[in-house]
């Protein structure tokens, strides 16, 4: 899919975005309740105008390189706040003077031979969805952006061993196609699903929609194919190995900046037959929190176990009770437990609610396509998401409200709060938050407000990332998290695999 | 525990060992009918003496270090079939100089230190379980076995969280017994689970004793602290992180090579309340494994799922019906789901056996005592396992087996099989091969016999090992199995934190 089908400045198909009435009726009806907003709407940005590429594609590979405006524009960030808000305003002071979109594996070697022999940066890119500035370039100099999304072959499907060998370029919904007919399913659904890659998901160690069990994009690698600019890194195909460190552990949050992934085994499994769920309802978060680790711990699994917290279900869900809700689903076999786990909810004080809230996947899906919405309403807008333990986690969510609060113009934002996944140690808390900016400085507030939570959640014992990833954007916390030596050891491996340091320059080390 | 009370040639407790009578009891009984043996017993070894250490320990440090021959000699090997054998003729050309025994963390520092700056080969040693070359040196020169074992605390049990923090000498039954006040348990249960440390088990990626989910060591860490000759690396404590790659990924599976674990936090779980098991009898082999393929793929998790072929059952269960038994085991609220797995079982012939056979968990664990009374009758014993796609079993259960008898002596072997964990995607077959050997040239067919099946295994892709690691002796098929850039990278991280190759010189890299 290509340009100008896809947005260029914001997420998702172009004519998939909010007009502007609908932006209007958003502020009309679901914010003006809550912030105070002048309901000015930034006009939709005319097509770009670029600086001349400073480079010309080698040529033996000219075919595979892209120059438009359109092109280098839309690969010149990912689609975070800032991205979008950036390339609303027309700023793109430097982006990628080409886009390679090599077709074939051959072709890829030879763009990093070239970006390595030239000493060009070259950033991997597979839908470019990437929420913390993992697909661009902060240097000033000339780059490349390396799309792999023509690697779009779903090459063989193992209906005996259940896995799927698949090109890193595919998309979500083109996998899903080709694994249907087989009854089968990857069954990782992260909200990117229709605009990521699989490529895009083992770079990032995607989080995947459900809650427990097998979700992480992790559980579903068998073997993965990785080109570096000193060669192929290949692991071999078996259900498991305890033969030396993990070799697909390097990859996997690589980003880019040890190689690009350009082929995968993933496990499918045969679509569930069996689903149920139940919404539950709780008067006191702490409540609902307590039954929710009661739950994950007493050895069911459920599939989604999405604990909003009352902004959350009124935002997500338009539940206006302000009760919290557990949204909770088993599948396959495990249906048949969905009544034990309503048993600890009812012991914790919970109360089934009548019709379990069925919306939440398409708003879910839908929720980036608000998001840009509400970036041309001039609000700032900032999902931030962690993990900590149990007994962090009461301060930190206490923390990251305030946080956000206090760095919000004005100190009003309206802040909210769910699980994404939930360990037998500990949650995974994903928080939106939403202010009014003022025009012109909203890059500056976002990265205050960005900058306050990300401190809090360090200080309350959060990862800096569940599932977005570090790019550029969780850099510095990513670098107190952890040990120097480890950071070391990345630096000896992206000195090994890529000498020139040409790759993702600025990402990991 | 020390010696005497140890074996310092075989394994486990030395008044556990089988004595004389019991030794000739087995082969009359259990291995005659079966292989040819002239039912001598090689006397138990005397006290071994040794050369004179080559080195002394630095001053300040001496209180850490033991120089008498016991230790030296318990400490020479691990525990596989040429160690025993070898330790059992007094061949100890090379034990090590000293054993360093640090109580603390500093003298763990300081050992590493003076290792590094004198270049003294050292090589973390846990419980000394290792049945692959894992904990001897192979060099010429002195070196040091450095014995973590006295890092023996468990330091704090986290109700809330589930989690223990152990320091990383602990043994197996010590952390039970410290969890048990609490009612929960790690449920880890290796083979070597009464001789084995937590260290040791991260170091080599243990594969536990339950079939499916959780299992792996990897599974239940939370965080590690290891030190390295450079200094420190510490992972954080959170349930999960997409922060870059997995932060305990390069020390899961390092077998000492990069640093020595001192501590970790682990996650642990309730003793579980239920349990429903079963044991289904099948005719045929392959209708029994495609039942154990179909009850994995269809989403149930038993906690156990052990297929025993039917030398296996006669072996370990004491079957003679030639039939294969699946034995299955549910625990907690998934005990509720053991009758979907015996319909599937049913649906493949299976018939359900009128009690279950219950004596596998004390046969488990004193297999290796009955594997040291094989070596003193003479016998050649190796247990070989690996890990494949369903699709690749039959073929490569056929070479091993075809492999290992024709690299017997006079081509007569006793070659059983079981899964000791199942994936989706595939088992994980371990083999057991008895043959009768040659006085003298024990350790020469034994290599014969490794070489032979782990070629087989290599050429029907199968990983080296699940989770017996690669010490020394699964070196060459490790390195065959591996891309070359993946060894350079671990070379490059070995240099990084270990320049001068002090650390476990021969492993890995």
């Amino acid at each position: 899919m290509g340009y100008p089908e896809r947005s260029w400045w914001g997420w998702g198909h172009a004519d998939a975005a909010l007009d502007d009435a609908a932006c209007h009726r958003l502020a009309e009806r679901t914010l003006r309740p809550w912030l105070p907003i002048d309901g000015a709407l930034t006009p939709l940005p005319a097509d770009p105008v670029l600086p001349k590429p400073r480079l010309s594609p080698p040529p033996t590979l000219a075919g595979a390189f892209l120059s438009d405006p359109l092109s280098r524009a839309g690969h010149a960030y990912g689609k975070a706040f800032r991205d979008v808000v950036r390339a609303l305003h027309g700023e793109l002071p430097n982006p990628p003077d080409l886009v390679c979109r090599p077709r074939t594996e051959p072709d890829v070697v030879a763009a990093l031979d070239w970006a390595a022999s030239t000493g060009t940066p070259i950033v991997p890119y597979g839908g470019g969805s990437s929420v913390v500035g993992g697909v661009e370039y902060r240097g000033e100099g000339p780059w490349v952006s390396l799309d792999l999304s023509r690697l779009d072959r779903v090459e063989e499907v193992d209906d005996v061993n259940l896995a799927v060998r698949v090109q890193a370029g595919v998309f979500g919904p083109a996998l899903e196609r080709a694994l249907e007919p087989h009854g089968l399913t990857l069954r990782h659904l992260p909200q990117s699903f229709e605009f990521s890659t699989v490529g895009g998901w083992l770079a990032t160690r995607s989080g995947g929609h459900y809650a427990t069990g097998p979700t992480r994009i992790d559980h579903f690698v068998e073997a993965m194919r990785v080109l570096t600019p000193q060669g192929p890194v290949e692991s071999p195909r078996v259900p498991a190995s305890g033969a030396g460190p993990d070799p697909n552990g390097l990859f996997l949050g690589s980003e880019g900046a040890l190689g690009a992934i350009v082929e995968a085994w993933l496990r499918v499994r045969p679509k569930p037959e069996r689903r149920a769920k139940a919404t539950i309802l709780f008067r006191g978060y702490s409540q609902s929190v307590d039954a929710t680790r009661e739950l994950v711990q007493s050895g069911l699994r459920p599939a989604n176990c999405r604990l909003l917290d009352p902004v959350e279900a009124m935002l997500n869900a338009g539940a206006t009770d302000g009760q919290a809700r557990l949204m909770l689903g088993f599948e396959g076999p495990d249906a048949a437990l969905l009544p034990s786990a309503l048993e600890i909810c009812r012991a914790q004080g919970g109360t089934e609610a009548e019709r379990s809230s069925g919306s939440f996947r398409q708003t879910f899906l839908r929720a980036p396509y608000t998001r840009d919405a509400l970036v041309r309403l001039g609000l700032i807008v900032e999902t931030v998401e962690t993990a900590c333990t149990w007994s962090r986690f009461e301060a930190l969510h206490a923390a990251v409200l305030a946080a956000a609060r206090a760095a919000a113009p004005d100190r009003v934002a309206l802040v909210s709060c769910r699980f994404t996944h939930v360990y037998p140690d500990g949650p995974a808390p994903y928080f939106t938050i939403v202010t009014p900016g003022r025009r012109g400085a909203e890059v500056a507030i976002w990265d205050e407000i960005k900058a306050a939570v990300s401190d809090a959640i360090a200080a309350h014992g959060g990862t800096i990332t569940h599932h977005h990833a570090v790019g550029r954007d969780h850099r510095p916390w990513y670098d107190a998290e952890r040990s120097p030596l480890l950071q070391a050891t990345l630096r000896a491996a992206k000195r090994t695999l890529d000498p020139r340091g040409v790759l993702n320059p600025g990402v990991l080390v």
